[in-house]
């Protein structure tokens, strides 16, 4: 029995409101408009925007939501003039569109696409139409996407098309986290092969990090001096790139000034809206320059399949990011986990494929 | 008779304090040192950086000193291991010295260089050693130059030789103005041919920026809503490219939040030690790059030929920036002119050839 052109009836974890723990609700996901894909959600690992959205995002207006952005799943039906994709296609949601068409999708200089603005209403980061309620209410779309559901609808635009042979419990994590970072570093900073210090407070992380190839680790609270010191102290004057993770402004200062005076390149990965970034205009003056990269700089839907194939020729290592595997119904558990920092990815299992 | 390995007795305009007009003085010059080149200042121009100096650093300790860093000469003597100079040549100062042998001289990354900085007391931006001084009392050497004076020492490294053929009271301008801004653009930011917005509180500006080039001139006082806004309209969405010159941290910010959010590349030419600049962290993770240019990007010393070259062939305008002329003991009355906006350049003539 199809479900097509019908609304689906599924579980979903709805946020109501801010700082409080999500809720497993049976909300409604109407049929795909035209231009939209439904999808089913296989698996979804649960990133740090979702958290940063959830707890430290001041736009209450952008709730109730659900949140969810990092996933892999199954294309159940098509909307009207959707040729791309077909019931039974694997796919990936990219929170970051890509029509194709506009100036910036015909740039090889940005990842932005000018049509995808008009889709998303910036200011609260969800979709400017929304195919999810729950008894009647509406629930905002969370990145344009609100993978924490058995099922939701995408705009085609948003939706990149995956070989079928991957498995989707992993290359669910290149939704985001996975191609962010690694782009932030190759897309982005132009990283050359050479030394890479790891630098975080939470010594746990570190032995993690050798497995992905760091060569030196550093716990600034091991450290009288400022880290950019610390850092200038090891590297004869400063980083050749530095590349910031956290959404502290203050380490977004910090990274800048790491970098070496005459070339370094510091990329702001993290995200805040809630602050200003302060610095010393000499910092960029001498030499330095000072970027930022969102989903790695990687054009959302030509992107994740070649990184979806470099996992499946074993160039890109996902399973060692996996420290958890739950089900969606113990979301907030994974929720906790991150908010403890005791997790690097942790996987939802949302649907049998 | 010669001069040579003899302190020679001259004029300069001596800076005893801060906040007050320079003084011609009867000054000494020590012969050049090893590895250091004399001197004679047939022509320089009072640029910015050089009320910045005396009008806005706190560094008193900075004083008494010498301005001056955008000028041409002749060398008089040489001292011991120096043989890329001699007596005669044609030469352009420059603050930003090359050593060619430091791994950021061998590199195309950067114009610093690291030997350059053992040369320049960073924190008050005067050389380590200064051969001038007056009535027994030694005078700092303002950006490792000096040259509001008849007569001056530079190290080897921050000396550039140039065509015999050059006229000195025109080229002196390569020593930092034109340098600094045409690089900032071409070298920096990498501009392409396109339209070209001026944008100045100043309006009596905008009918040589004409003759520069520029296509567009925006006043901000003429609008009410913010220039980045203004831009904005103009432009659907941002400049490609924005530059910087004004060394104010509300400009600096202004400028990024000018870049179109995809692409934009915004270059802070400016020059201020005294605040921070704040801006939101977002602005760079949507796509846009901040950078800094020093010297437009140009290494010193392999920089400078190449752009008296590109004057001389007609490829580059220099006499256009020279709004007036004046003698070394009028030196004040220029000074009061930048202070006033009333001019582009005024260069000094200082001694004949």
């Amino acid at each position: 029995m199809t479900t097509a052109g019908k609304v689906i009836v599924c579980k979903a974890a709805v946020a109501w409101e801010p700082n409080k723990p999500v809720k497993i609700e049976e909300i409604e996901v109407a049929p795909p408009q035209a231009d939209e894909v439904r999808i089913k959600i296989v698996a979804t690992a649960v990133c740090h925007s979702d958290l940063y959205y959830l707890l430290e995002s001041m736009n209450k207006d952008g709730f109730p939501t659900v949140l969810g952005h990092e996933a892999a799943g199954i294309v159940e039906s098509v909307g009207e003039g959707v040729t791309e994709f077909q019931p039974g296609d694997k796919v990936i949601p990219v929170f970051l569109p890509q029509c194709g068409e506009c100036r910036f999708c015909k740039s090889p200089k940005t990842n932005q696409c000018e049509t995808a603005w008009t889709l998303i209403r910036r200011d609260l980061m969800v979709s400017v139409q929304s195919r999810l309620s729950c008894n009647g209410k509406r629930l905002h779309q969370f990145a344009g996407t609100s993978t924490f559901s058995e099922y939701t609808v995408v705009h085609q635009t948003a939706l990149a098309k995956i070989d079928p042979t991957a498995p989707l419990d992993k290359v669910c994590l290149i939704g985001c986290g996975i191609s962010t970072g690694y782009g932030a570093a190759v897309n982005t900073a132009k990283v050359e092969p050479e030394r890479i210090i790891a630098v975080d407070i939470n010594a746990d992380k570190f032995e993690k990090a050798k497995v992905f190839g760091a060569t030196d680790f550093v716990n600034p609270k091991d450290h009288n001096k400022p880290i950019n010191q610390v850092l200038a102290d090891m590297t004869n004057g400063g980083v050749d790139y530095s590349i910031e993770c956290t959404g502290k402004v203050e380490v977004m200062r910090s990274a800048l000034e790491s970098c070496v005076g005459s070339w370094g390149v510091s990329v702001i990965v993290g995200w805040t809206d809630l602050y200003d970034v302060a610095f010393r205009s000499s910092q960029l003056v001498t030499g330095r320059t000072w970027k930022g990269s969102l989903f790695g700089g990687f054009k959302g839907k030509h992107g994740v399949p070649g990184m979806v194939k470099a996992y499946q020729d074993k160039k890109l290592k996902l399973d060692e990011f996996i420290t958890h595997k739950m089900t969606l119904d113990q979301v907030n558990d994974a929720i906790d986990l991150m908010k403890q920092c005791k997790c690097i990815r942790t996987v939802l299992t949302v649907c049998q494929e």
